[in-house]
């Protein structure tokens, strides 16, 4: 039973497993149009954003919508934060406006967790800083077991900047738990310092991983956070680390490309392998829905 | 049959009827205090804003919110269109979120026709560029038929900056698909290039057209968008352009006045003339909301 | 009857306590897990605001959802106010919208005054410049007659930036008509001129009006108002009208310390003190969201 979902590492393989049945029942729900559930009726969830993201935003929003519950846009920005309020202030403020669910995102790695201190309702941690992103693990574990079947035993890997990247960390640890092997692939500049310690092989080499890849997860690249000097320049980058056509057909048939979003076409993908069949991306963002679909209603159903 | 509504021009004379008819029928049942209808329930209208426009998003947000559809707002500013993504991208992410409509302004021209090559469901122009503007059309003509019992013959003057106006252009096909005739009067340099083709004379003296004229409808002076060489004054601008309580005497009897708004109060038009009864401008905001209620309904209900 | 709620001094005494005891049966429904009313099912609220204030305006939103209205959020900044468009044009845009109820908070002392003479729907004031915020003052006037079981006879020291502070005015006001008795706490610089005409006492000294008070009231120091040579230092102010827990031990036993919030910790206020099992900091926004329902209710529902 859990009250949260702050990190990735809080799912055990059962309660994971659950959320990703329980995706799949809410997306055969929509496939029959049944595109309207009463369950979260007179709940209230609040979409606290401290940074922009208007595509997690919307998935939240659109998920919380389909249940029923009344749905709260608190954009930090231009609010009383800028006055000076402290998240505990910010926190206690919603708490007693009666948030049953406060899906947060926070440029500070470690908010969630502080603000769940705070609040009764169920804190879903919706991206902090670069540390993590569990609904968006969640999505991607779905995306690959709708498509191959299984997560047990696949060959996952996480190409590029996974040194800014919360949906690395979170997929690496949602992956181990399911059994799923990972291998990080990145110029030893774009790896997080203590990346030995996650449960992944490391590798410089994207050729040499792709032949024994089910799944390789494409990276944006996080240039706006990134110092310049320690960069590659991005020919260079998309000549090493880059998935184009070519690099594709090294992939066993069956492999398919996956990427977050929004996508640097051109630069980590080219278009004509984010457009190529066996591109989930556009799977990945309707998957997105109904995982978070399933979070919501486990959480603030009190199923889980 | 349509499945969007890009252009005024993707209108018969039996569609727009059909679409003003039905407004009508939205309006009768708001009159009769039947404030909230159930038709799209469950269904999600995404309002894709890359301009600013709150007095067209928050139409088009209270006539879906009383067909009982979820809304969901999209303002890109801000969101990940900043981190480079494109229209394309954009589109599928609204796709695969399962959005039944997507009502989208944007300041390219041509913008919502791309994006209709996109996504399954129907994208509504809200307005692209200085291209068109369906809905402002649709519920002029509404205005119109309203106030004077018919569209069969009228004369319209569109008097003003027609170079940079989308609402001229869209009042200029539907309102020849419906059979009034228009004559757009401006000085030479707010024509566009290319004008003598659009079905509609034109005219440089206001005060010879007044006279003949069923319907004024007074355009805003989009000053932001003009290079200020090519302006004459503001004063010079009024006094040969504007609408002031004089000219107003030059028209019929039963003649209205019409402004898209927001006015310039004192530039196109002086303020006895936007508050007198001749004055439709408050009727076309409300218009608007049961033009949109019919729009929606008619290409998301499936009835067009 | 009233149909707009401006001024705090709308309110005579019954009218302010059929608002109290409204809100109380909000609250037991809350109690009782009755989170949804359909009352307002089929009305449109509008939250139109000039300022940022998201506290406000997602307590409004919450209240309004809670009784099945519609929200529509209008933010003022970059909309076509931005494109000079008046209040009054912007009001009978609402207006024919069919807006039922419209929020205002505004910078201009006085604007929902002249909002209401141009919409036909109720207009709450959600704060106008230094003026007024008469929900505020509900919400604290039945916080305190929750925590003290009346309102007649209290004393209630409102202590700090008295000059720039709307929530003091609408107090006092209130707590007049209810029959209480307000003691203003400021340095001369922070009390506005006039003060001498609002029924309440005044007192530069903290420390000898503490003994007395039922109910401390600290107001936020607003800076970002304030011509900083007329601003004492901050240390020097918190010394002389901060409350800290020293302080706090010289109140009667069962008084109670309010804050409007957002709180300045450590300036006019200790953590300990905001903390502490006097403050009903955290009560004064659950409270906020039941006043408002009862507002919207009796307003909007045709009861008062």
């Amino acid at each position: 039973m859990i009250r949260h979902l702050l990190s990735a590492a809080d799912l055990d393989a059962a309660t994971a497993t659950l959320v990703l049945d329980t995706a799949h029942e809410m997306a055969l729900l929509a496939d029959r149009e049944v595109k309207k559930l009463p369950t979260l009726r007179g709940r209230t969830v609040v979409n606290l954003f401290y940074e922009d993201s208007t595509r997690t935003r919307i998935s939240f929003e659109a998920a919380a919508k389909r249940l029923s519950a009344d749905v709260i846009n608190f954009s930090a920005k231009g609010s009383s934060v800028s006055k000076g309020e402290s998240l505990k202030d910010t926190a206690l403020t919603l708490q007693a406006m009666g948030a049953d669910g406060v899906v947060v995102r926070h440029p500070a790695s470690g908010a969630p967790h502080r603000l769940a201190h705070w609040v009764d309702g169920s804190v879903l941690n919706a991206g902090d800083g670069t540390h993590e992103h569990p609904t968006q693990a969640l999505l991607d574990a779905y995306t690959m077991r709708s498509r191959l079947g299984r997560l047990e035993g696949l060959n996952v890997a996480i190409v590029g900047d996974v040194l800014h990247s919360r949906v690395a960390r979170s997929n690496v640890l949602l992956l181990h738990t399911l059994g799923a092997k990972v291998t990080l692939v990145a110029p030893p500049t774009l790896l997080p310092v203590g990346v030995e310690a996650w449960p992944a092989r490391t590798s410089y080499q994207l050729d040499s991983v792709l032949p024994d890849s089910d799944v390789v997860m494409m990276l944006r690249v996080q240039r706006e956070r990134m110092d310049e000097a320690y960069f590659p320049s991005a020919r260079e980058y998309s000549r090493r680390y880059g998935l184009d056509t070519a690099r594709m057909r090294r992939l066993p048939e069956h492999a398919i490309v996956m990427h977050p979003g929004p996508m640097n076409r051109g630069m980590e993908i080219t278009p004509e392998v984010a457009d190529s069949v066996r591109s989930t991306i556009v799977e990945q963002v309707a998957n997105g829905v109904s995982v978070r679909m399933a979070v919501l209603y486990l959480l603030l159903g009190g199923k889980v």
